[in-house]
């Protein structure tokens, strides 16, 4: 087991009922702003219930932060909350929403020029960020408990993150109710980003961490379980509840703890969406296969592990197993209704080169041995054709 | 799934070399109490690696805290905090050192009368305690990141406790080295600390938490594991490290979340060490057998569920896979060295009674159900002599 700090701060709130609890949860009295993104939580009550919620609170709203949220549109919002003295950020949305939200949160006490700086050297980030909240209604990203936040310049066809201490939100409240009026492609989508996040942290190398590999595969099994219970029977309180709560858990740093990290997929699948608009969930269901497969003689151990304990692949042919583990992941994906490849998404032949060239032009670390080179991700993408 | 909340604060450091962090960790220039047990600290250099890393702290020593931590010792502390005028608690030392510097910590701003009426009214523990940090050296009763305080008070041979939120320790340090020169004895009483906590929360009934499930397994199958290891290679630092990493994931909350919980074998178990002086870890490796199989019927589900899961036990009658559960959970802490019956420690058959009534005379709501009657608890110690 490798050393490690963990610390996560955020008050999570889970259950039926628990938007009314934000009364108790925001600071008496201070300048809100709730932060949305289109109008689905108009549509399903979402909105109704933080503004009852809300009374007596001085509230600004901004809505219109779009999936993969767009540093144009945060830095909108940044001028609202200087200009109107904001003194509390309140996300009510999926990870879009809530990693916009953490960047005006942050941007709005940055003095040092472009905020944009922020995302190519973490140390920028002020140590004091506004504080934020979250009512979150899509499980997937885990950006409600840690301090993660993903953003696009559409400007420059950038899809970059940064993650520190000080951006964890103070609460998050989860209500799985509120996610029983999701579209099935995102629902679909929260489910292989959760999955996705496991495999990160697990499809490595061994390093001695009995208790992280069993967390995770706790969360794969039980993403297997209930992500297709989800798309059949949306109303179904107890699968929507251990959806958020997967979501949650696979990318708060738990599983992380003390072993090699891989995020190779997440790397090449940004890009994917920058400079082709395809959705998060469906560039993680395209790369992680050809990932995979690229390194699965490095990845094998773990492999042969997630082939008994995650698919019950027991016997036979070790290197058949392998592939079986990887085939099954793959149509896992298929079977939620994410297509695995690029064509599926119209994405043209020449994307492989062009996305390595990207990632090899910012000097890019990839995989858990940070050797992944410009012509392994060119190959992991032609392979995904 | 039951509503719930889940809010872990302490900030947690994993690994070799970490005491030294504490001069990162503690705030500059306060004015620090260094609370520990007896000598053990002193023969294994932890108590030289805490002076070294707090070099240029003004620094106050109390040692002295028992096992099962005495609230009349903890009462002189106070008095020297208040005389020094001692901003920082830290504890260096196991479950015990911590829990009653947590107590230290309330009941040197206390103001009501006498502080042990905070274990009888939880209401009653002040709002901001002294903060605490702490160097864990004995991996066991999760204290380290969680708001629990178990003391004793020697005059009366009550054993109480309470759990607030402000109790949960700023930092812990967490070096698996220093758990090299434990005792077997004490090595072992923690693995069955930490198995119990665990049963606690997962050998109820089910709540549709499959998650949850799979988390508690996944510590009880690590602990069977690493257990035996720990006592045959007890310089192992994988096997010391996984063995810390799963006590503190046993009780820091998380696989309480949403399910019910029973905590009887821990009620009953405070009493037979407040009463007869054994370790926590011996009561526990006592009652636990005998709650779980007075009790077989209705935890029948999560027995049989265990039975597969933690015992490979899939065939067969589903009564006896049941028993064979419960069998195995008795014969894993014998071999570990924990003997598991009251004989064995000398104590009298009227325990059962004696204990079941003071139980009664408290009110105590026993068991997931809360109805744990004095006659149950009775038949329960009576089945374990």
């Amino acid at each position: 087991m490798f050393n490690f700090t963990y610390h996560n701060p955020t008050e999570l709130v889970f259950g039926r009922d628990s938007i009314a609890r934000l009364s108790v949860l925001l600071p008496a009295g201070v300048r809100v702003m709730m932060t949305y993104g289109g109008g689905s939580i108009r549509r399903n009550g979402v909105y109704d219930q933080v503004r009852d919620a809300l009374q007596g609170w001085p509230l600004v709203e901004f809505g219109g932060i779009e999936p993969n949220p767009h540093y144009e549109t945060c830095m909108k919002a940044v001028e609202q909350v200087r200009a109107q003295n904001v003194q509390f950020l309140l996300a009510v949305g999926g990870g879009s929403v809530l990693d916009g939200t953490k960047l005006i949160a942050a941007a709005s006490v940055f003095s040092g020029g472009d905020p944009w700086a922020m995302f190519y050297d973490w140390s920028l980030v002020p140590a004091c960020p506004l504080p934020v909240g979250c009512v979150l209604t899509l499980p997937a990203t885990g950006s409600e408990s840690n301090g993660g936040a993903v953003v696009t310049r559409a400007a420059t066809q950038e899809k970059l993150f940064f993650t520190v201490p000080q951006s964890f939100p103070r609460f998050a409240i989860l209500d799985p109710e509120t996610t029983y009026s999701l579209p099935p492609r995102q629902t679909a989508n929260g489910v292989v980003d959760a999955f996705v996040h496991v495999a990160e942290q697990y499809l490595t190398y061994p390093a001695d961490t009995p208790l992280q590999d069993r967390q995770a595969e706790s969360l794969l099994l039980t993403l297997l379980e209930e992500g297709p219970k989800a798309l059949r029977s949306p109303n179904d309180y107890a699968v929507r509840a251990n959806l958020m709560w997967c979501a949650t858990q696979a990318l708060n740093g738990l599983i992380g703890c003390g072993v090699p990290q891989d995020w190779a997929t997440h790397m090449i699948g940004h890009e994917l969406t920058a400079l082709y608009g395809i959705d998060h969930g469906q560039s993680l269901a395209v790369v992680l296969p050809g990932v995979l497969r690229h390194e699965k003689a490095r990845k094998r151990a773990k492999l042969l592990q997630m082939a008994d304990r995650v698919w019950q692949l027991r016997d036979g042919d070790e290197n058949a197993r392998v592939d079986q583990a990887i085939d099954r992941t793959e149509r896992f994906f298929q079977s939620l209704g994410v297509a695995t490849r690029l064509s599926d998404y119209q994405i043209p032949p020449d994307a492989a080169s062009t996305v390595a060239q990207r990632l090899a032009d910012r000097n890019m670390k990839l995989g858990e041995h940070g050797d992944l080179s410009l012509t392994a991700v060119q190959e992991i993408l032609e392979s995904r054709q």
